[in-house]
């Protein structure tokens, strides 16, 4: 990747985009680091992502995932909220800690015209071996166009 | 699949095990039918499952696909809440309906000692092309165990 | 899927084109049929194409299931040799029978005008499990366009 | 990973293993490097992997994919030619530069008593930017069994 990239939007910039735009889930996610195409978000867990049991869902782990390679997106093309996720794939490795929140560590691999492909690694903190792998691809949608990116 | 398989579970007993054992979700999910390594599993959308602006979140429709393929294993080995997703794949399509169920039509494509895989297409109600496909993974608890699967 | 959907390229059309635009590879593929979104691409199995101990390896898979999502798009928008794979799944569900061909039976879910998605299961000729899924995605160079479907 | 781990199979060995097992390919791949949970191997490319135009095929890179993980495994665990792949996803980024081996780095992000999964970045030599990425789940008979771990 380009060793001169910058950032369109810093630390502050994602976390108050977050805010504005996905006011539901604002208390969720919290950028805790970004550089060009790297970044690290904090998922705080609450009783509305886990399963009976405790462990944290598939669902709330998807959307990790998916945050993780929107935010690392943004960093380098600013604010858009119309991008779209069009593929991903999950595994999940290990049970999550109980009562502990997540760390997702993620990779720009590819920031192209029109896709941006990402991979993620997802922690239990304080704990070296993941919890779960993705990747996601995000569609870009046209320089100035409002159009929607499912249409491509 | 074997054409003389019998459900261990049927539409009332599958629908009834959603509201025991996933009670935090259970006005979401609907059985709407169920055949050996067949279902059609309704998500009643509401304002949980959207994102800004309406569409059904890609976490909702994770879960879904998520549900879909559990419920299908379940139908045929009877209810054991241990079961784990390992693996996910997703592909988004089309932008569902805006204040439109989703419907979930699903194929079991392996049912084996340990593992269980299917597939599942997704529907907004009424509409004759997918919003999104999915396979899922699920790692099947040994028999009379009460081991992790996330161990496996 | 448009139920009015004209083929742009027919079965002889299709085995054509794999005669001249892959001819190392021209005898191991055989378009069975085609129609509007769907297909059944066989693999003509040979020594080539098999794991020590005789199963057909993941890449010949991998292989069918390609050029499968591949056939299907074509048929639709014409000969466009430059189109590209830009992500796939699979699962390997059992042991192809030996000496067998492969069948692969294709869905297309989306043809849009920059991405084509489809669907694949298949099968050991004769036998009524599948011994794997897929899904391919295609980026669609623009139309008129020698531009270099990678740098999407 | 436990940082202690130790090679069953260290770089000669699995060199060895290669020659032996799939003689078929022997000439194709070289482990250039291995640690615990680590590997760097290389896919010599030559004219059986390319696609008209030049690029190396995906059958090719899905191929050094699977066999990348297949060797952390072994690294690990000794040989056990019966381990198979039961899940794959490959997103593919670039076009790799004509004329040039491929190196894929690998990571094993878990090691269970019957499934291993691990990623994989693949670069053209002497490029900083990989040209696909991929993730594969291999199921690992049970120890001391001749059985299929396609009946898992």
């Amino acid at each position: 990747m380009p060793k001169d990239a910058r950032l369109a939007m810093d630390q502050d910039a994602l976390n108050a985009f977050l805010d504005t735009v996905f006011p539901q889930v604002k208390d969720d996610f919290w950028v805790e680091r970004v550089a060009p195409y790297e970044i690290t978000l904090r998922l705080r867990v609450g009783p509305q992502h886990l399963r009976p049991g405790g462990p944290v869902s598939g669902p709330a782990m998807f959307g990790l995932a998916d945050v993780t390679v929107y935010l690392m997106t943004l960093a380098l093309i600013g604010p858009k909220a119309l991008a779209v996720t069009t593929n991903s794939s999950l595994d999940f490795l290990r049970k999550p800690k109980a009562g502990t929140d997540l760390l997702a560590e993620g990779r720009l691999l590819k920031l192209g015209k029109s896709l941006s492909v990402g991979d993620v690694l997802i922690y239990s903190e304080g704990k070296a071996d993941p919890v779960a792998r993705g990747a996601m691809t995000y569609a870009i949608p046209p320089a100035g166009s409002a159009a929607d990116a499912y249409s491509g």
